[in-house]
C-alpha cells in the first residue's frame, strides 16, 4: 500500500488514506472501514495505524479494497485535489545515518578543489591529500553505523513550501530515503530487523551549509545547520514494506527546476537499514513511528556538486518505487 | 510550585501532582480541581498542563491550595509512598548544550594526564599541550551555544533504576540541570526568552564513555554513547520558573553512595538558557514540553575525575532549590 496523511478538504482535519492502484485517488481509510462496519481506532492517524501493527495493516488493506470498488466513489477523493502532510507528520524520533562512503568523499573533494583552485600546484596538492588518506573516513565508520538525531518537529510533506532560514546564505537539499519503524523492540538481531520496518519514504534533509560548517567544530553534530522549520521533508507517501522487497537496488534522482542534478543507487549503502536497527536497538527500545534516514547518496547534494539553490527553486526527489517528492523554496 | 508526574497507587495511571509546602505530600491536581468544580483537561498530563500556559498554572495553583487544606486529606498522598516518573515522561524534544568551558577543559586535562602518566617528560608535554592551545575550545563555542539532540524516549525519573548498557564498560553520570519550554514560539529575543521557561529540573545525562569515544570520530555527535534505555534521568520534580528567580547562582552537587564526587555552580554557564532559546528559535518553532539541558558543570562527571561507577552504585544529584535526584545502577 501507498499510505498518505492528508487534510480533508471539508474541515482541514488530518486523515489517513491509501492510494488506489492507478495512483489517481485516495481512499479515506477510516470512512471506508466504517462503511464496512469495522472499528476505526487504528486508522485515526498514521501513527495509530503503525502502532496497530499487522491488525492495522489488515484493516487498512480491507478498507482500501472496499473503497476502491467502483460503486464506492464517495469514499475516495482525487489525489490531485488534496493537500498532503508528511506520512507521519511528527515522527516519534528521527535519526539520519551516514551510509554512503562516496558522499563524504565527494564533499571533501569539492571542498579541497575549491580551496586550491587556480593554485599552480593544485594537482600536486590533491595527490598529496589523497595519498595522506584525506578521502578515507574515520575507522569507526567502517565498523558501525553513525547517525545524528534530527528535528521531529520541523517535518513537512510533499508540495509544502520550504522556508529559507534567514541566517543562512547556503541552503542545500539532500537526496535520501528512509524507513519508519513498525513493531518496536530492543536487542533486535540483524536477521529479524526487516520485521520491524513498516515502510519507506523519500527524505529531503534540507541543510544550511554555512551554519553547519560553523557548528561542526563544536563536535556535537549538526545543530542549526539542520534545525529550522520545514527542514525535514518526508513523502510523498509511505510505501509499506511488502511493496518494496529489495530496497537496495533503487535509482534515486534529484531535479532542480526540472533539470537533473543528482543520481545515485541505494545499492551503495555500506550500512543497511537492518544494520542500523540492530545497532541502535542494543539495550535501547525502538518505538513505532521512528524514522531512520539513509544519508545522502553520492552526488546527492549541492555541496558535492558546488551548485547552489536559489529562492523560488523547485526541488524534486524521485526514488524508484517511492514516487516523487516535490517542494518549492520560498 | 513543585510538580510531579506520579503513578497512582490504586491503578498505576500516570497523574499530575503538586507538592505541599512541607514537601511531605502530593496533591492530585485533577482530583482537587474536580472537587473545586473546575475543568480538569489541563491537568490530565504534565504536557497538557504546560501547553495550557498561564491558564493551566492558575488552575494548578488553585487546585494545590484547595488540596492542601487540612480537611481535604483525601486529595493528598504521602510523597514517600509514591512512585515518580520524570516530570514530563516523554519530552517533546530534548537538547543538551555545552555551556561550561571548564568541563571540557577538565575532560581534556584528565585524558592528557592519563596518557602521559609515568613518562619522564610528562610535565614538559603538559606545558607544551597548554601552550599550543590544547585547553582552548573551538572558536565557535565562544560565539554561540552548541548542542546535540538527546533521546526523548529513554527518559526516567527519580528512584527509577538505571540499566547499565551491556555494550559498555565505562558508565558515567553527568551533573546538570535544565529547563522545560512553556510557551512555544520562534525568533524569540534574548530579552523575552525567560517568558518561555516553564520551569526547571535536575538532569543526569548518563553516558557510556567507551561507546561515546569510539563514535566521536564519526563527527555527528553522540549516538550509542548516550542512547540507551534509562539514559536520561530528569527529576525529582519540576520547579516552576516563579520559584527560581535566579537560576545562575545555584550550587550543584553529585554524590555516589553518599560520598561527594562533584560540586559546581550554575553561575559559570557561559551560555545561559535565554541565549539558548534565542539561538535555537531562529526560524525554528519551539514547542511546549521541549527540554534544554545545561551541560555538565566543571568536575561534574567521572570522566573528569577519572573515577568510575560500578553496578549497584547509588547516584544522587542535588541542585539548590530543585531537590535531590536519586537513582541506583542495576
Amino acid at each position: 500500500m501507498k499510505l498518505v496523511t492528508y487534510l480533508h478538504p471539508d474541515n482541514g482535519a488530518a486523515r489517513v488514506g491509501a492510494l488506489t492502484s492507478d495512483l489517481s485517488e485516495v481512499v479515506d481509510l477510516a470512512d471506508s472501514a466504517e462503511a464496512l462496519g469495522r472499528g476505526t481506532e487504528a486508522l485515526t492517524s498514521m501513527l495509530a495505524l503503525i502502532e496497530s501493527d499487522e491488525v492495522g495493516l489488515d484493516l487498512a488493506k480491507a478498507a482500501l479494497e472496499h473503497g476502491s470498488l467502483p460503486g464506492n466513489c464517495s469514499l475516495r477523493l482525487p489525489l490531485a485535489s488534496l493537500k498532503l502532510l508528511a506520512p507521519v507528520p511528527r515522527p516519534t524520533q528521527m535519526r539520519d545515518f551516514l551510509s554512503f562512503e562516496r558522499h563524504v568523499q565527494g564533499c571533501r573533494t569539492t571542498r579541497f578543489k575549491h580551496r586550491t583552485q587556480g593554485m599552480p600546484d593544485a594537482e600536486q596538492q590533491w595527490e598529496a591529500f589523497v595519498a595522506a588518506g584525506g578521502l578515507k573516513l574515520a575507522p569507526v565508520w567502517y565498523e558501525q553505523p553513525i547517525y545524528y538525531k534530527g528535528n521531529r518537529m520541523s517535518v513537512i510533506g510533499h508540495e509544502q513550501d520550504i522556508q529559507w532560514p534567514r541566517y543562512s546564505k547556503l541552503l542545500d537539499y539532500e537526496l535520501e530515503f528512509g524507513i519508519f519503524i513498525g513493531r518496536g523492540g530492543k536487542n533486535i538481531s540483524r536477521e529479524n530487523a526487516h520485521q520491524h520496518i513498516f515502510g519507506f519514504s523519500i527524505f529531503n534533509d534540507i541543510s544550511a551549509r554555512d551554519a553547519q560548517a560553523r557548528e561542526s567544530d563544536g563536535q556535537l553534530g549538526p545543530c542549526k545547520g539542520k534545525d529550522f522549520d520545514t527542514g525535514n521533508v518526508i513523502g510523498p507517501w509511505l510505501v509499506t514494506a511488502d511493496e518494496l522487497p529489495d530496497p537496495y537496488n533503487l535509482v534515486l534522482t534529484a531535479r532542480v527546476n526540472g533539470e537533473e542534478w543528482s543520481s545515485g543507487n541505494s545499492g551503495e549503502m555500506a550500512h543497511r537499514f537492518e544494520d542500523m536497527i540492530a545497532h541502535v536497538s542494543q539495550d535501547e527500545t525502538l518505538y513505532p513511528g521512528e524514522f531512520f534516514g539513509s544519508g545522502t547518496v553520492p552526488g546527492g547534494c549541492g555541496l558535492e556538486l558546488d551548485r547552489w539553490l536559489r529562492r523560488g527553486d523547485v526541488i524534486e526527489l524521485e526514488v524508484q518505487g517511492l514516487g516523487v517528492l516535490r517542494n518549492r523554496i520560498v
